[in-house]
């Protein structure tokens, strides 16, 4: 969504501050996993947006794009996309933009960008911009009202332009050129700040101003990033925090305060109702200020609009329906569908047709390398094993499996104990959930959807059976009448109890005024192209050991010649009738 | 769907034996009608199929098609359509196959036809044709597989041709030449169908043979049809009859008992399994002979698929969703939107722009004479009157309302006192559910759709309210945060207080291994396009009263100035917190 117009109901909805979190762009892999992970768990904390910034010209530049669409897509985060100018070719800039469209992004940060290095001047490549407001004809040109386009604004001058004024009409010309925010350079001056808010005021400057406020971590890249920037460091900064400049907790609780306290004396100047974070990747210092500042808006605790992340993605936005087979694999489920046409609104129905992506597309599953992955799993030797370490993640004492990117849901609390017991006994589970019948849809744990609603769930369990006691498990299945499930192998046995190919929904809520909302399913054909998945992310786990190893035999034995398979208990009103199935059975003899 | 596919999946499913119903075409408007009601009733015991007789040329002969295909698209019921080709133009043969397919009908009972009175000789039109044969190989020729195509047999001859051996090669002609399916003429004597039937097959005849049963009503029908049919009745009917002749009630049930031994041999022969009843367009004769043969399948009681009747009208048979407000004038909603394209399947979501039809195109609304309307519902000349006898609609004393065709049904009972106390303080209640926290799907009373399901439904009320009391109730509305509501008068004033326009499902139902179902919804369009029709039907019933009359003025002045207001409790575990808002309030001050 546009940020003007996000921020305008933010606004109108309730009279509370809105904030919003810049990341930037690092510089390995396992850096951009991590990020991913932290803005995860930041989305948590209810940004009304995130700041990718740009890496112009370098090999990373396609990992702005990529963070971006990460950012929407997966995290569903709304996500502006930085974007420079100056010596970037207006190809570079077409495909950026173009990128940004596709991953449904709708706000650009319209910036010339530093000069290079070696000339220390700007200068326009061959067909391309030299001021920023160039770019901001550019996009909106090309896309009309598509895309939010913000501009930066330096209240304090910049090393190469230190007449304030003069900036302030500059950036008065990128509003004219079509801005529809702005976002600040770093300050501490509240005073210095407003002031010069009021002189853009004066100028005819009526866009949202948004501040760019920088936490304080330690006294060293404090004093660093304010010299760099040229900026103004108030007395009582000085006075408060050279005295404990070298206890780096002091620096940060004092530094919190002294930000929190600028970040209110905007607000409360009436002028300011949003602040946009500097977060240089981090978090913490970022939370202790909204903490202070008493504005965090939990995104998760309450009421998600449905049991799992909605995407951001162009085209997905109406996506309402997936398969509980990606449950804790999510990023997987969004790369392998991401060239659907159409989601599933509501039923999953027509939509049946489109092929998941080939697995080979997508690259390896496991996201660890063979190295991390012995650190987190160990070097199991008999099924024994690898039920203990199935049990510890149910327990929450292992935070990631091969087939759960994510630790153990809350919800798991219901089954645990069954859970446990089945995986000691050489039952690995990989997914599962509780039987739910109509708790509140505010529930803390199990709730989603508007408020006065009920939600609910059948009883699922996905576990890879021994071959030894399949047939039992089947036959009991068949004479409990509650039971469904379809079992698969490697080689794609298939085995099903159910007449035709209706999805089954597992989970679904009632709300006021509302069709029943159906968001979880479990369905053949997505089970088959998850099979592919589940059997691969054994294989690649079983890699992780050397070839002659003893785990590497047992996970690849298990791989080869156990069945997959998943089990609903149609039933909704019984909780542990489906561990029935499993009473007095060993996946294998020990 | 085609008769022998029908009764081939019903014998595969259960080695018990299956019936039919043939009815006439009646000679007057009210004998339709009445012939509806019988078919709705008889609906109930399980049919297969039901026949209808060709009136050829009459001015009737449009009554056929017009009852195949409320039978296939209200009653719901698959229907055989008798069709004669002599003596008729060939567009009239085209006309009525085009009639019969459109209704969803796939059955055609292919008929020579009686010689016209006058000529007494089979003669063809112009282009027509001479012989059954002819028929059956036009009707495969111009369809293919769509229809099937039954032909008449005569297992004791015609009054034209006794020759029984030379009526089996014509016979054998007709099955030649497509036909899938072979009804026999009426008979008494089961040895001589049984010894018919082997020369049939002798001759290669290899098709279902369905023998058609004649109930015996009364002894003088009964001797007048064997006579006029020139079958033979064997000596223990006459022994059994003739001492009893003049005794009606006797007559029936050694008749019954006669004609169901008949039947019980045919069954015990092993040769047939299905039986066609000539109803002679009555119930009681053929009931009594099912009965007494133990074969009755209730179609009701157990599991309908859907909380309503399935249309079997073409294009209609994936129908899922109904509005509630045709729940009890299911006739006029299947009238007024059967030219949509599409009907909404599962979800309301992409057929809500099809226009109802326009009222006008519908004719009258309500089904009663100004006389008979008088009768059911006497001569109101206060609200209380009014009140008085909505209270008796819903009390079973009264069995229809201008609003409602059909007598109320069983589920009111668990709201029963609340409405009968509604209406008497004059809040006119035209429809209604209670709610429903989950019974089992088999249910007797709430049941419907596949077994180990469970079904919900939100509490509902549909009612004229005067406009001293609106601003009221509407206020408690909103008050209590589970109510939402529409309110309309007559002039389109409408008021509501849902957010958007998504449709609300009302009933729904969970089973194993299948998406939710949600097959009654309220929704804002639809009740506009009911709020027309409701209004009309209150405008009909005060003009069945003289124009001077109080009771024209009394319904009038309430068509002219009430409001229809439909209600729902959207916290279905709450029965009869709906009723609260109407406490202490009477609809006019007395």
């Amino acid at each position: 969504m546009r940020i003007s117009k996000k921020l305008e109901q933010a606004h109108a909805k309730e009279d509370k501050p809105t904030f919003s979190f810049e990341f930037f762009v690092p510089k390995t892999s396992q850096g951009v996993q991590n990020l991913y992970d932290r803005m995860d768990r930041m989305y948590g904390l209810g940004p009304q947006f995130i700041d990718v910034t740009w890496n112009a010209g370098g090999r990373l530049s396609n990992l702005t794009t990529e963070i971006v669409d990460t950012s929407q897509s997966i995290i569903g985060l709304d996500t502006c996309m930085h974007l420079t100018c100056t010596g970037m070719p207006k190809k570079l800039v077409e495909d950026a933009l173009r990128d940004a469209y596709n991953s449904g992004c709708q706000n650009i940060l319209a910036l010339r960008g530093d000069p290079p290095t070696d000339t220390e001047k700007w200068q326009a490549t061959e067909g391309g911009f030299s001021y920023a407001k160039d770019l901001v004809k550019y996009i909106r040109a090309e896309y009309g009202d598509y895309f939010d386009i913000g501009v930066a604004a330096y209240p304090e001058g910049t090393d190469e332009e230190p007449d304030v004024d003069l900036l302030i009409e500059h950036l008065k010309e990128k509003c004219d050129a079509g801005a529809d925010f702005i976002i600040t350079q770093m300050f501490y001056n509240v005073d210095k700040f407003l002031a010069w808010v009021t002189k853009c005021r004066a100028a005819g400057i009526t866009i949202p101003i948004i501040p760019g406020i920088m936490p304080i971590s330690t006294h060293a890249s404090f004093l660093r990033r304010a010299n760099w920037c040229k900026i103004n460091i108030p007395q009582n900064f000085h006075d408060a925090l050279e005295p404990v400049k070298n206890d780096d907790m002091a620096v940060r609780e004092l530094g919190t305060k002294l930000v929190a306290d600028m970040c209110q004396k905007m607000l409360d100047s009436g002028e300011i109702k949003h602040l946009h974070f500097y977060t240089m990747n981090l978090e913490k210092a970022t939370i202790m200020v909204l903490e202070d500042l008493k504005i965090i808006q939990p995104n998760t605790s309450a009421n998600p609009p449905l049991p799992w992340r909605q995407s951001l993605a162009l085209g997905r936005q109406d996506e309402t329906v997936r398969p509980i087979f990606w449950k804790n694999r999510k990023q997987s489920y969004i790369n392998r569908t991401q060239d659907w046409d159409e989601f599933p609104n509501g039923r999953w129905g027509d939509s049946r047709s489109p092929a998941y992506g080939e697995l080979e597309n997508y690259g390896r599953f496991l996201r660890y390398s063979s190295g991390q992955s012995q650190d987190l799993w160990g070097e199991p030797t008999s099924i024994k094993d690898i039920g203990n370490l199935f049990a510890k993640y149910v327990s929450g004492d292992v935070k990631s499996l091969p087939w759960s990117d994510s630790p153990i849901s809350n919800e798991v609390e219901l089954i645990k104990p069954q859970l446990i017991d089945l995986n000691s006994r050489g039952f690995l589970t990989i997914n599962s959930q509780p039987a739910i019948n109509g708790v509140k849809s505010s529930d803390p744990v199990h709730g989603w959807g508007p408020k006065n609603g009920y939600v609910y769930q059948k009883a699922y369990l996905e576990l890879l059976v021994s071959p030894k006691v399949l047939a039992t498990i089947v036959e009991r299945i068949g004479v409990d009448g509650n039971l469904t499930y379809y079992s698969v192998n490697k080689d794609g046995e298939l085995s099903f109890n159910v007449n035709d190919n209706s999805p089954n929904a597992v989970t679904w809520g009632i709300y006021p005024g509302k069709e029943v909302i159906q968001p979880t399913i479990v369905e053949k054909i997505s089970f088959l192209a998850w099979k592919d998945e589940a059997f691969g992310l054994g294989e690649e786990w079983a890699s992780c050991y050397p070839s002659s190893s003893k785990s590497r035999e047992l996970i690849d034995s298990i791989v080869n010649s156990w069945h997959l398979i998943n089990i609903v208990n149609n039933d909704f009103h019984d909780q542990l009738g489906i561990f029935d199935i499993f009473e007095g059975l060993t996946a294998v003899e020990n």
